[in-house]
């Protein structure tokens, strides 16, 4: 007989009864709210074609690299859970591959993936049984069948989860015409884009020179000259303001920035261009750009995210077979102290810059963070981040943060993902962690009872609003 | 209708109601003990001279910088606080600054601030309101009020709050003169100096010409030559004994030590007198430095503070405007285990020399910290410092130091605070939370209940005691 | 009147009447499994020859270096408490250093070394007074009294402890007497060795030389030309083997591993073995033989034990008049990313390789080790070791690792212990909290009870029999 799934109302709250009544209180208060989701990477064509989804392999396994890293580490081949090699090859069987995902199941236990995939499973399929080896074809039958359904389509989904808010993420080379028919069709979903212009800054990536033709070709700016090569960056910001983004994202290995004069700048960027350019040139190019695009922000308003301190592509034969995002990221130390000084020596008291930090690193939490985020005022607190965004990596940031930083210098949630169907299992266990910590506050007796009641709709939509200028005017491209 | 304002007899305990019986029991056997403070920065002058002060801004807000820069990272201009420029402009009114400060309280939701302010409005001055915009000008008004009468004196205070001994920290230049009129007083209050040394061993210190000048002038010796420097830094401890002091104050950019020959030693101090040292050779000075006190500390007994890993000053067109010390020192990864080698190669054994060690670098807690203490008899563990100087802060230190470090290798709390009124506050959290962290082994049957009560005694009194030498004899200046 | 000793049935559980309700009957699933013991450091010798152990002192006080390193630190020279020094002077008697290890027994309160003894005291000798002065005699002789009868023999405690594996360690130049002696004797008790090396690997330890000499010897190798140098490493793995092994323990300062090709190796192994080695290429080389292990695991099967990160020796005095392993090891800040990278780049994706990795240092714990294992097939995670093998350490490694590795890449418990008695009473905190950390998953329903029950046995006994391939066929010395 198959086990039962069931979501219980009370889980991830506070252990203890006294704080979790206090907990359930709260989330009660915002467990319904609108979902703003100001950073993730769902795919805009999804909400411009609105076309069906096809099966669980396809739209559940194969884009989460948190679900076959797991499975992957565990022996189990990539090929045979349909994740797709560089050269196409080989192709298993949507079936076959969810048949291994769903025996292994158990791998998940105590994840993040497990929440987030029950909540799916029960809320978004309304399944009461769980996955497992029995299930497995049940799950794939019936998954099937919801997709081919109206109810299943991209749009309808989104309407259905209550999303007020959705960023996307487009590289500086992305012609964002998915966004252009988004708004085109007249559906008033707010699905915007985020400038992420890595591509054309990181010479160490293997996309930068195709993707600095394709800039070149956007922009009609002679991307090879220094003016013209920021000049090509402030129309292609303003193209994405345009198809609504507030904000811009910027992955780096690091967080250097640097701050050098007009005439080292150009210089570095005629380096970068040839072809002898070396590593430590290629971080100062990426620490200069960081710096440029701060200033284009002071200019249009554009918030900056700063995502730093992942290895790319650990596992080399992994990398050369599978290509990038495959699992194989892993977090490095990371110093925000110095690395970040050159920028703030520049913008640190703008009051009209904001910088939403984010980090792999937990040590840096409480050390140098919440420090920075607690004096700069253009410096804010991004919630925990990929690894991180799990119930006790949640509980940590606050514990780590709130006392120096205040809850005030954060940003609320980004569920950051490409699961479109986890989004509403993401914020679902990011409300409850926070309601839970505002509920230890509460019975510890650290904050009154509407305290932790206005603090909890700050975490959930009125930080996040301010933070990404979400109330800001509807840009041209919705509006249109 | 205003908030209440009321402190509740459980706050801070554990939530689970069994452990909190057991902290609400350990909690009231140390509730009422002395205040020790061996450890803070106030000002001897407000003894010396028990002067009334006047208002709640300048008591209250501006020489707390805990407050302006969570005000300032939301984009208050700290012009607007009365938080005056180097250049002496501009002078915003208390009331208006104060104003601001009510309107922006709820900033500090779940921080130390907020804990500790609540408590001197409630418990020192009696405000059963909460402060907020509606309140303001009660709370500046009945503060003035209370300021202009005899009982909140610096003295009456002193003695209502509990103090048993109050350390305070003067520079190496400084001429004790405070310290001297308190002992020259009659006034029984143990108020004793700490010598910090910094401004004359610091060559990157914007005052340590002046310093060194000064220091030369106090001591009569020829400080620009090896011999007559150290004999100089001799002498002024045995002042600074003579003022009560029991121990001397390193407040370093790094742990680093060195163990330099003494001809390497002397040709290292020319460098430094001279106008061609570098950082790196300013740094190596410094670290020889703390060794040669750690060798006056084995002749005269004085216990070594180490507080280092700061990068100071961090905001540069705020250090131009306002000076330092105004919330824009950020922690950074701090080294202990081969920076202290040097040192510990030459006096690690020493059971007549202690060294206490702070740090703002929590993951040295349990990888360094905890296993240096736990074994070298001349090092004990300062308690959690300055931005960890809160709730979660504090059990973090207690839950990753006790096991490796034990409780006896620790010192008790320091207040490290220049906001007087608020020391009752701070000592209290730390009673509370300290009695928590007990209740949480006994109830997880780690101890017994009256090995707690032991404990309890210990982190608030005993340990204090003994590990800054305060039952010694009474000192000259005191004793005169 | 002496205090009561007694263990109390929930000791370690959760505070929380709920969660302790579910850890208590989780516990009550595993409290009697077997114990496996994949690696520690007891003496083979012991259940070779089976012959009693003599006193208090010299069986539970003088081998563990967590409790003179505790005493140490307060002061009490190791003179005192029969530690001997290398010259063998002097010789304190044991019942005198059981005293003052008695009088000082507060010193432990809150670490876990006070568990490990009460247990050993109350479980094994049957003690119902605590340990304290009034006390130390009454311990002393009856700890005598019963180590004389041959209940307490460590055959028969072997039994009675209810374990099943047990691997100690041993040098790549000893010559497994101890284990062969064993096999011999017909004892069916599972007692293995493990290959470890270091001895002659690390040309930087003071035994590099004489071990060399052995290593020759005991092989018949050229063991200074290269290829003689690997193939006495072939040799000696297999004779491990026959001696039960299914593991190597290599315990270097960092985790570097290299990837030379055969000519630099060959041309670093010549340098390594002449007179002008630097310390650079001592790392390099240690470096490279890891690749080399790894290379040979894949050939015999061999499980890979890496403990990197800990500064031996820190204590130069002590290390002169006492030499290694004297409680002064002080762990250091450990890189993984990096350090791996080569070994991964050659075997990353190998399914027949498994490398357990150990930390001390806990900020990579959610950092880079548990990304690392929820993606390489070869990797998993040892347990929380060394100075974090405690409770709070315990809890602090699930929390920071499940979400990202899952349970399924950890290992279960390594004891890593020479204090043979001590091994139940470690293996019972491991249950203990293990279950207490599962409860808590349970309560926050995050997993159901009877998965829970399920992961309980995982943690306790089947992940680590698979992880120690430990269900392999019996090897040849034992089967002989």
């Amino acid at each position: 007989m198959a086990r039962q799934l069931e979501l219980h109302p009370d889980r991830l709250f506070p252990v203890d009864a006294a704080a979790r009544d206090v907990a359930r209180v709260l989330y009660a208060t915002v467990a319904n709210l609108p979902i703003i989701s100001p950073h993730g990477h769902t795919d805009a064509g999804w909400f411009a074609d609105d076309r069906p989804w096809t099966d669980a392999t396809s739209l559940l396994l194969a884009p989460d690299h948190y679900l076959y890293r797991m499975l992957y580490s565990q022996g189990i081949d990539l090929d045979l859970l349909a994740i797709p090699r560089l050269d196409g090859s080989p192709a298993t069987a949507s079936r076959a591959a969810w048949r291994l995902f769903a025996q292994n199941y158990t791998l998940f236990r105590g994840t993040p993936s497990r929440l987030w995939l029950d909540h799916v499973f029960a809320d978004v399929f309304g399944f009461d049984v769980a996955l497992e080896e029995a299930t497995a074809d049940l799950y794939f039958d019936r998954i099937a069948e919801a997709l081919g359904s109206p109810a299943f389509r991209p749009r309808a989904l989104f309407d259905r989860f209550g999303i007020d808010f959705l960023a996307t993420t487009e590289g500086a080379q992305d012609d964002l015409s998915a966004h252009h028919r988004i708004a085109a069709s007249g559906w008033k979903g707010k699905v915007v884009t985020t400038y992420r212009p890595d591509g054309v800054i990181d010479v160490e990536h293997e996309v930068f020179r195709p993707a600095l033709a394709r800039f070149a070709e956007l922009t009609g700016e002679d991307v090879y000259s220094w003016q013209g090569y920021l000049a090509a960056h402030r129309k292609r910001r303003a193209d994405f303001r345009a198809a609504g983004a507030t904000a811009t994202d910027h992955g780096h290995p690091t967080a250097a920035t640097a701050n050098l004069s007009a005439v080292e700048a150009e210089a570095l960027f005629q380096r970068i261009m040839g072809s002898h350019w070396t590593p430590a040139e290629a971080e100062l190019f990426r620490a200069q750009m960081l710096t440029e695009m701060a200033a284009m922000s002071v200019e249009d308003g554009m918030v900056m995210q700063i995502h730093p301190g992942s290895a790319r592509n650990h596992n080399a034969a992994l990398f050369a077979s599978h290509g990038r995002d495959k699992g194989a990221d892993i977090p490095t130390r990371t110093d925000y102290v110095h690395a970040l000084k050159p920028l703030l020596d520049r913008f640190g008291g703008a009051t009209d810059l904001s910088i939403i930090l984010f980090t792999l690193d937990e040590s840096t939490y409480a050390r140098e963070l919440a420090p920075l985020a607690g004096h700069y005022p253009c410096l804010k607190l991004g919630p925990s981040w990929w690894f991180h965004d799990s119930p006790e990596g949640m509980r940590r940031f606050r514990e780590m943060t709130t006392e120096t930083a205040g809850l005030y210098n954060t940003v609320g949630f980004n569920d950051d993902t490409r699961a479109f169907l986890s989004i509403p299992a993401r914020h679902d266990v990011a409300r409850r962690i926070d309601c839970g910590f505002l509920a230890r506050l509460v019975t510890e007796h650290r904050i009154a009872d509407w305290e932790a009641a206005e603090l909890a709709y700050e975490l959930t939509n009125g930080l996040v609003r301010r933070a990404y200028k979400i109330d800001q005017p509807r840009l041209a491209a919705q509006a249109a």
